[in-house]
Parts: C-alpha cells; sequence; structure tokens
C-alpha cells in the first residue's frame, strides 16, 4: 500500500451553521464546498489546510455514523476519522490489509464525498481510531 | 493568525507496542521516533504521512489526559487532537482568539514533545474537537 498523504481529517458537528464560524472566523480558513452525502445520511464542509482538508460532517438522520459518534461522545462533536490517500488503489490496499489479518468495514470501495473512492478499516484493526483510505478515481 | 498546515494528529492508544505494528506492517509508516512527555503523562510515537506527523499517545499514569481520554471513550483508543502549524507565533494566536471571544485551554504557550511551542483550545470554542496550536521555535 502506498500512502502519500492525508487526504482529510473528519470532525464530527452537532451544527455546521455553528462549526463553520470557529473554522472560518477564528482559525482563518475558507469553506470552499458543502456537501450532502445522502447514502451516508451527513452534511459536508470541506477547508483546505495545506495538503489535507477538514471534513466537518453534521448528521442529516439519526441512522447515520455521525449522529451515533457524537451520542456516545455525550452529545458533542468530535474528530471521528482520519483519511489517507492510498496511491496505488483502495480495492488493493483492502485485499493487503486482508491478507496480513486486518478487519475492514467496507469490503470494496464505495462512494464517498467528493467523488473519491473510500473504505475504512475496522477499529479493531487500527487500535480504535476509524481509518479510511481513499482514492481519486479521475487522477 | 497564519496556519500554513497540520502539524500533526494525536491518536490515543492504550498500548504503543500494540499500535506501531498496524502503522508499520499494515499502512507502511515508519516510527522515527519514541519520547515520554513527563509532565503530560504520555509516551509518543511519530510517523511523517506527506505534511503531517501522526502521534500515537499511550498515558503513563491515569492522570494523564490520555488516559482520560480513552476512559471515556470505552477503554478504546481513537483520534484524541488536531494540531494546526500557526506560522506568527502561538502566542499571537492565543491573543487573537480570545480577542475574538474564543476560549483557550492554555493562556500560554507551553512546551510539547518535539521541542514545539504548543497551546490548546477549549473544546467549547471548537465545537467539540481538541484543537492544538504550535511552532517550532527553531524556525
Amino acid at each position: 500500500m502506498q500512502i502519500s498523504h492525508i487526504e482529510h481529517v473528519g470532525i464530527a458537528v452537532t451544527s455546521l451553521e455553528e462549526a463553520i464560524p470557529f473554522y472560518e472566523n477564528l482559525l482563518g480558513f475558507k469553506c470552499f464546498a458543502i456537501e450532502e452525502v445522502e447514502d451516508q445520511h451527513v452534511k459536508t464542509a470541506f477547508f483546505q489546510v495545506g495538503q489535507t482538508k477538514i471534513e466537518l460532517l453534521e448528521a442529516t438522520s439519526p441512522e447515520s455514523a455521525i449522529a451515533k459518534f457524537i451520542e456516545k461522545n455525550g452529545g458533542r462533536g468530535g474528530i471521528q476519522h482520519i483519511a489517507f490517500a492510498v496511491e496505488d488503489g483502495v480495492a488493493n490496499a483492502l485485499a493487503e490489509v486482508q491478507e496480513k489479518g486486518g478487519r475492514v468495514v467496507d469490503k470494496e470501495p464505495r462512494r464517498g464525498a467528493e467523488g473519491l473512492n473510500i473504505a475504512f478499516l475496522h477499529p479493531k484493526t487500527t487500535c480504535g481510531a476509524l481509518v479510511e483510505l481513499c482514492e481519486n478515481p479521475n487522477k
């Protein structure tokens, strides 16, 4: 598996409307996209910080993994996942992880925000952190 | 405040010995430093991923913020903080945050791992995420 950089860090928030001003007015970033990902029941907002994006995630339904994360976190937002950019394909990376005895959440890449191919590894394998692998299919 | 990039992402783990092999053998990173930060009661391990470091944190005492994070997280590790590299000084950044009505954990910069000057913002201000600001005093 060839990882080039951290593609994004996913931060769960209870409200994009409340959170965006912190990132814009206090940290000085600029929100460049807001996107709803219907099958994940989330609304996302993106900021570029050097090589990496910050992805804020607000749940649009109680079924969303973000709603469950916030509930477990005492009703507060927090850093939910870290996504690594894989240069030699997410499908290859998933095969490699499983060959080496690791567990995955997604057996095959699926479509995430910004049109990326994404897959999550299982937190048991990653020692607790939620780790996403992703690739831009247009590169 | 001028932020250039994400300096590191801090990931709490119950055991460095268990977690390092995931980052090395499955993700292909190389641990380049292990350091104990006594006043924070943590042992850290670092990996470089593009512009950003992954900092794994293991508590060395129950008083450690990492021990408390893991306890609240049901005994599991997870992503504990995100650290932004500030180009015009952490002291200036703290003043700016407070002038704009934000709350901080550290009123003044203190010394963190790798000899950086660091300070944490208050999670109320950051909508839940634990945000660190840091600068390299030798740059």
